[in-house]
């Protein structure tokens, strides 16, 4: 398998979570984002999104989305199994990650923030403003109402909520977004960095990280 | 149960098609967005997000963003199964839904776009360029590379993409996003519309429909 990634893009660092916790190996292909290369034609016929991340099987099929790359995984690596086994608990589990992969992270990532600064002329205090208000209203204030941390975002095992939340608290410090409401989130967040899987998906320790 | 539903709530619309599809019998709570019910004490203290749908259990627990609750309802009524049994399929038809629910959605939704007009100044015509350009743009036109129609997204039983799908033209009609570029989403979309499930959680037939 390979892994179209980015080492900033916070889509492709859960997925990269997803694997080191899994134990799996698989290439890495850097795709870069800042220079366009997710526009290219040959990564388009992959992923038509022109997104990353991108997963490729050895039979050539292409999965994109990282939530749905992460829950094939889950079943072709269930150790450890990142949504739980009981409905209610995957429910809630699943609850926190979609608020950060639908509510936050989508309207904070870069195709966005190009175009509310190429085509709506907004400056730096205006991204800024843009990205504190999404990143923290309905979004991360939510998420620390909805977690109960125990250490992890729902007990003692990490699940696809903490795959999520540690990869948007990286892009949410990227933009200085004040983040001193948020203490059960930043608990788990220490909680998780402390986890050698984690640490080594962090993007300072990729190999395309500039 | 109760699900705290807005008639034209896009979200709570997939919801509504798979209870429908499930055929569920449960309470319907209107939560009128326009009117900015969603940020009444009582409802955020059963959705921190204040955004709908949410599904209130019978045992209290209150279950938040759509897909989480439509998983959970595949396990508790698993016919027909929404999300399939096979990895690789299930991938696939995650990875539309999730383009939908994650990067076009989102994007789109009121509260953004009041952000837009009220706080970045944006007139109608900057809001429709806004809104035509996520729904298309790395979305629907990328939707429209990732079915295999026959009939529905993913062949002849409905899954989670149809869910998705449906409800995501029902808005890019709304603002009269050009779809000539999307015959395939547009011939599942008629396919869909003509199953009872999908008609009767059109929003027009919802009782806080306007």
């Amino acid at each position: 398998m390979k892994l179209y990634d980015y080492f900033r893009s916070s889509a492709a660092y859960r997925v990269r979570i997803a694997i080191e916790l899994k134990g799996l190996e698989l290439e890495r292909v850097p795709v870069h984002l800042a220079r366009g290369e997710q526009r290219r034609p040959d990564y388009l016929a992959k992923n038509p999104q022109g997104l990353t991340p991108a997963l490729e099987l050895d039979n050539g099929a292409v999965l994109t989305q990282s939530l749905a790359i992460i829950d094939y995984l889950d079943v072709l690596a269930p150790q450890p199994r990142l949504t739980p086994a009981d409905p209610l608990l995957a429910a809630k589990v699943r609850g926190v990650a979609l608020a950060i992969a639908c509510d936050i992270h989508p309207l904070n990532n870069r195709r966005v923030l190009n175009y509310l600064r190429q085509r709506l002329g907004q400056d730096d205090a205006g991204i800024d403003a843009w990205v504190h208000h999404w990143a923290l209203e309905g979004g991360l204030e939510a998420v620390e109402r909805l977690i109960e941390p125990g250490p992890f975002c729902f007990g003692a095992e990490p699940t696809l909520a903490d795959v999520c939340l540690v990869p948007q608290l990286f892009a949410a410090r990227r933009f200085a977004t004040p983040l001193e409401t948020l203490p059960k989130c930043l608990a788990v967040e220490a909680h998780c960095l402390a986890q050698p899987a984690f640490a080594a998906a962090e993007p300072s320790r990729q190999a395309d990280a500039e």
